[in-house]
């Protein structure tokens, strides 16, 4: 049985762990004050190209969310996000439970324009309601699709007119920004959105997320508020370490261009077989439409996820690749996909 | 200047002052502990015909539905309500301030029924979702409609079944009560819902609401939820003394029935006038729906909610009675449409 | 049955009452708008000699401090507070239920100095811990002590110095401005401190607290936070006709004035039958330390809250006056502890 | 410079390094539904020998604090805990901020007993105050004494009593556990407390704590307060993988029982020297008083706390042990201190 359910099946990447081996006797400060942290956090700058972010590293995903959002509104400030999002529809209400509601705005490819945003600005008018103040996206969104440069820089635009703060997701931000459709780099977002995380989890960490917060006034005292959430690690070397790792060359972009490579491979054989996808999506989740049946003959040796009911006989179903896919995991399940379909003509 | 915007523009009926009068320099005990709270509770008791409910008396509607919500849920569990739903759209999150979730749930006539509630159920499958727990209903609705006695019947089963608290926000109960429309009364109520409060702000009292809790597991330590959301008022006797005074006979149902009469005249001449309505309200709310012209001419003399925009020309405004409302305010705004009207041929 | 259990004993001083009936069947707008807040509003901002601070009418104290400190505070910020404050003793937690912790500092007189607030800022260092930003206190205090000028004037200076807000909680704030040995006015609150409420329940309104709101950082968006905590009034007019009332001459500073006067009469001639008392409290709460025997004669025809026992035979009941005590009141009941003390010799 | 600082100064124990390499590239299912969890929960169970107990794993301590605290607790609920609890010191009001309040008890080892708790529950009488509903307790304390088995018996009869969660931090579980002067096992946890957790973090795993779940009231929906506070890690094998190795044989217990070893070789050798220490404690850390130079001179080389002043010339230090501490360097810094006290003399 292999496994394309999602991009944390393994543990992390060899030289991940390595690293982890090599430093595993070292003592260091605990609370990510110690010097992997500090050359993780140094070198993300770099990449970043500004000097004034503030970065934290975090453990997962859903943590870094909850904690970013409850220290950047005040009580009465509402987050806004895409119907898909993963603070509206997977995270268990983690985001009221701080005490903030979250607007749902509904778009049918995971992500928020202007044009999308406007109407609930509209409709918040008065004290009797709560306050728009924060725009989540996810890039790349969890359904696979990602923003373009322009459409970053008008949702910027945007929000910093209506004074909004603009807060990307980037649980797979690797794979967006390798993807082949991508026209950004981590400047971009840098100058673009006032806070957002680069997730390591799924990509080839064993666990971490950095949070890089651009906005000055979001800044202030934000370790307060990570403690207070319980997300400050006493060993925060073994996040500082990850980082260091995957950015102290191209290894973070690396393993995420191999996971989109792997994605393509898998669109590319999967459409040659005339199958079509439920969304267009460049990154290393994908959404092929299958007929049920040749599903359930799938599923005796591959385990995924089936997304959604299309049509009484077919279901797109969610193939996910990471940097541990190998070629041949694709090759193999496209050859048994191929030999269901020529089986049953 | 005469204003139909809502049912709380005057102070309250003459015989709540009067209670207030004649009671004043009279000494009580503090926090509701007061005779006048006493009685009030065991006559309303007998209204509803059961013994075994808890009742405590709050200030306004918004306090009491997060008082409630809050104390009836975990931190996991979320409310379900109609998109109109008050807790939704004019509450200021002040649910979600208590760390729990809405779940909104599309529907045209403000009403829930149980296959509205369902597929939100079958999507809230597991840990990694809130857990839908209490259902939100208003009766009347934010939008005028109410609930017959089968539909009330048909949902308070679906939610033993599921094991679904439904809790009824009884802001303007009087209305819904006294509706030409109903077939149900207090001690239905007492049977059908776990929790439910009987406005009086909007039915002539000065300020109040009765919360009656049916439900066993629902009543435990609930005034340290009163408290700690300061809620508790220190001159209990304030909120006693109205309540035993809308109840001690049928006070609060007249109070209702002259409501919803003036509601019915508006209705009527409207309609003979040949406009049509948004909705079919059996209470005291009206959304006629008229030419912005003729808005115009009447924002000249009266005060009213313009509630949404149905075509280019055309809106439907918001008309609230109360028991306030005289028969001649009525007469004369209708006189005054039909004045516009004739003048515009 | 006679009460000096408290201050809310009664309903509402008559002119307020009067106030009430003569604007009742007006239509005013909702939710404080109404032209009664306003001219309260107004007048109130002349008393302060200031026309920038911002003021809002609340229902009641507990969710006046809730409402307030959970608008001012960030989710890591904490509040300080003398181990006899309200917030931390009689509200059910109602601040910790907005998230925030509230720092208890022990003192023996209910009053809070920059020594006694001095070790609690050295112990909070870093984020492992709260932040403490804001300092609570009361005036009169909870056992009826009051604040000079020049220690007001000193805490104030402290709290700048080192970046605390200032809150000060006027439940009975009437009856300390009106002490004997007060020598402040509003017009000094406004300028020492950086918000403070003015408590009405307590000193003649039938329910009403004035919150006054002095630093400009704590005024934005402040009716949203109101309105989620349930405490915006539908009909706010009702704590805008009351606060017109107390301040348009200065029924408010007479009513308190006149509670005083009878908590005198009573000090005086209690220490003059030989008694002490828990401590000097020169306003309208007095805690004398009287006989277990004598305290249970006393408790046939008076109830009073039995403070704490002060030695085996002795404890320190507390004596609660208002505007509605009337010098008769207290009179028969000196002649009574008189006349038990006879009977006993 | 070497640290004594803190029992989290390097990575984990190399055999649970191992056994993460091992089986790093080992595709598992997600959010602890691994085989390793489940082997791990099964091991554990066999440990405290109740198959009925619910084991969960979490990354860190502040995290399973605050997501049992605010899963156990209804809103008006609150924790007691000893004056140096975590929660309450270093936990930045983690509890506060999910609502509940933490209440204090000065005792002076750092253990409660029922004595301790009995006058804060007397003195919460009604609404008007929090209800005490749990008690935190530590074990090992954040000072390093330990509860003897009887000390637990009693403490667990009295919450039982009084309807009180019994609730034990057991961040340093495994050096209270394998203290010379223990008279527990797992076992006696399971039958005495409601819910503890088995600290890993700071006793040779890389991360990782595992929360006990053994009263049957505490059990339902736990899972999704775990994901709702950020705490559900994707790779939650990560925590089984360790669990698993901790407790396959007596690893756990051989590590805490080399930390606790080195702490009283230190232990020994300074009583030997001369000095005295702030609190007997039979666990990893001891805080011995030395003279301020002496200090100063070993700051040269070692790191650790310095505690608190005792007196203008000397103070108390705190010194860890853990797993990963050697005993060449114990003798070293025996000897240099030994060094000093000779130089100076």
């Amino acid at each position: 049985m292999y496994s394309f359910k999602n991009d944390y099946s393994e543990g992390a990447h060899p030289r991940i762990i390595n690293a982890l081996v090599e430093s595993n006797l070292e003592q260091t400060p605990g609370y990510g004050e110690d010097s992997y942290t500090e050359k993780a956090v140094e070198i993300l700058k770099q990449k970043i190209k500004r000097d004034d972010v503030d970065i934290h590293l975090f453990v997962g995903g859903t943590q870094t969310n909850l904690t970013a959002i409850s220290a950047f509104l005040r009580p009465h400030e509402a987050a806004i996000a895409a119907n898909t999002g993963h603070i509206l529809v997977h995270e268990t209400g983690a985001i009221e439970a701080t005490g903030h509601k979250v607007i749902s705005i509904d778009v049918s490819d995971g992500k928020l324009r202007p044009e999308d945003i406007k109407p609930a600005l509209d409709a918040h008018t008065d004290e009797h309601m709560v306050k728009p103040k924060l725009v989540y996206i996810s890039n790349s969104t969890e359904i696979g699709s990602i923003y373009t440069k322009n459409e970053l820089e008008q949702l910027s635009k945007f929000c910093k007119e209506n004074k909004l703060f603009l807060y990307m997701d980037g649980a797979r931000l690797g794979s967006a920004l390798c993807s082949e459709e991508n026209d950004m780099e981590l400047s971009d977002l840098g100058r673009l959105v006032d806070a957002f995380y680069i997730g390591g989890t799924k990509n080839g960490a064993l666990i971490g997320e950095a949070m890089v917060i651009c906005h000055d006034s979001l800044k202030e005292d934000f370790r307060f508020h990570i403690k207070q959430k319980g997300a400050l690690l006493a060993k925060g070397r073994l996040l500082g370490i990850q980082f260091l790792e995957l950015f102290r060359d191209d290894l973070y972009f690396d393993l995420a261009r191999h996971a989109n490579k792997m994605a393509d491979l898998l669109k590319n054989e999967i459409s040659r077989a005339g199958y079509k996808f439920l969304i267009n999506s460049p990154s290393n989740q994908i959404f092929p439409i299958l007929p049920d049946r040749l599903i359930e003959k799938l599923e005796e040796n591959y385990s995924f996820y089936i997304w959604e009911k299309v049509d009484p006989d077919n279901s797109a179903i969610r193939l996910v690749t990471s940097w541990a896919t190998k070629e041949e995991n694709v090759l193999a399940f496209i050859k048994e996909l191929k030999s269901v379909i020529d089986s049953e003509q």
